[in-house]
């Protein structure tokens, strides 16, 4: 567990961030400024119902006044904590992609959670599911923790319109019209990077890359720019990797071999989502990150490669002003 | 392991197709005439290069004359034996896309193996490679075993011109002209549907399916459909499993659902494979599939669906009829 506590005072509320893998908390005062941050990797993965509050408590038990007498703390949570298999079930907000804002209701839809500690009041927000439409222009999808994030950047731009990509092992691409979100995609990439590097045959030709390095810089590109030229040839192209370990005479030995190859197939697997997750853009348009760091990176690379500009925005960020509008506007309920 | 045998007359050589995970012999006579098989799962990934010589001898040990004063008898091996993790690395012949017979030259670069048994003389088939060309028509590849598999369909259709499929782990897609093979190209399928359904987010949507039931039928043939008519959507389409699982209204409940989704995710996998194998092939043509027969027949459908006419040819035919002829061809050499 992480920790930075400056909780001289007791917080006005606390935001949980709660993934499959890891628990993240953030101690906020009236304003909304962070006076204590911890995180922990007690994901939704790992607990059984019953060890959510115990795990939540490790986390924020010190931020908590004492019980008697004063009023429990609000703890707004998002993310996968709101599964099925999570704390308790927070049911999905159907997308209304006609005129209502989908994200607007968010707060109005918050799952209480009942805890043994009286200090606490927790409420999850819902993720958001999608039908797939007559016309086909949307599938079923669905997303826990990224409406948040999304709702943030409302907050901060309430008329944003255009592409946001929050990247991670099911990277969510969403569009927004001045503020409201009209459909979205999840694609797999980051799980089937990790599917291919960790458990296939190409794990034996693999090394972690470093797109620093000019040459790793240039082998991700060319797998950027192959799958997206010819995403039909995908399965060859990840076996080609091996291949190339076997023969492809210009290739480096040692571990920058492996990296020159990991790089490759990084770009293969990227460009296999931006190929569909860009045809319907504009050339040049914008195209707005919401990610850890390193790997918007990554996908900044790829995108201003093929020609699209970029905005980035940390996604602590998001979801603290995402999770800051439902507190305010939700303050007044019982 | 499994035998089944006749072997009262000592056998004039015997056929061995050594892979990743199984190892299959047969006993022939002079005519080529099966007269005894069996097979274990020694597979070359499970074996070191000294323990390849006694599984081999607990498969075929009984078929051997005793050794004093008989000739040994003579055992040909195609298939992952002969990698560099196998028994003896059997190097690579490079295809000529030229004018030379490529498959032609097998019989002229097969690998000795020096055993502690007289009684054995065992020599390995080499794999083919292929060298990427500079006008990017071919890229890198390898094969082994299935070289001696398109060897064997040359034997019995000397003439042959077309695209050859055999499916597997590693399906590979070879063309051929008028009995010499011009180029070919390995899809992953199989590995990343093992991955995606066995490890991936999507297990828990799963059910072995049944492509005679009409319903997965109809679900095997969209996801077809899909991934050929939009191989840029795959990781998309991947995860809509997953959200189909958890919305989807016209889906049933049970195993039938998993089997339906399980139907559609082999769809998807083997779309993408189709929509980069058959691009370069004239509608309607002509696909031979050499393999085993359960997968064979979902190739097929597939297939036949998209308007191609199909040839299927069992794979351990084909093997006999390729080591068949390296045999002969090569029984006056030392």
């Amino acid at each position: 567990m992480s920790v930075s506590t400056n909780a001289t005072l007791a917080p006005a509320w606390i935001a949980v961030d709660w993934g499959s893998s890891n628990l993240r908390a953030w101690a906020l005062d009236a304003d909304d400024r962070v006076i204590a941050e911890a995180s922990a990797p007690r994901g939704m993965l790992g607990l059984a119902p019953e060890a959510f509050e115990g795990a939540l408590l490790e986390v924020i038990g010190d931020w908590l006044a004492p019980a008697a007498g004063s009023r429990p703390t609000e703890v707004l949570v998002c993310g996968m904590a709101g599964a099925r298999q999570g704390w308790v079930e927070a049911a999905y907000l159907p997308l209304d992609a006609g005129a209502t804002d989908t994200l607007g209701r968010l707060g109005g839809r918050l799952t209480p959670v009942t805890t043994r500690d009286a200090r606490l009041r927790v409420r999850i927000v819902p993720g958001l599911c999608q039908h797939a439409s007559q016309d086909g222009g949307e599938a079923f999808d669905v997303m826990r923790g990224e409406e948040t994030q999304l709702f943030g950047l409302v907050a901060r731009h309430p008329e944003f319109s255009g592409a946001v990509c929050l990247p991670g092992t099911h990277a969510k691409w969403a569009r927004l019209e001045a503020g409201r979100i009209t459909g979205f995609t999840t694609f797999m990439s980051g799980e089937l990077y990790q599917l291919l590097s960790r458990d296939s045959v190409l794990k034996h030709s693999l090394h972690a890359d470093d797109l620093a390095d000019a040459a790793q810089h240039a082998a991700y590109l060319e797998g950027i720019d192959i799958a997206m030229a010819t995403p039909e040839r995908l399965s060859a192209e990840l076996f080609g990797i091996r291949a190339r370990d076997l023969l492809d005479p210009r290739l480096p030995v040692g571990e920058r071999r492996g990296a020159r190859l990991g790089a490759r197939l990084s770009g293969l697997v990227l460009g296999l989502e931006l190929a569909g997750a860009t045809v319907t853009l504009a050339p040049g348009s914008r195209v707005v990150l919401i990610g850890a760091e390193t790997l918007c990176h990554r996908y900044r690379i790829a995108l201003e490669h093929r020609g699209f500009t970029v905005d980035e925005h940390a996604n602590a960020d998001m979801i603290l002003a995402g999770l800051g509008r439902i507190h305010h506007t939700t303050l007044a309920t019982p």
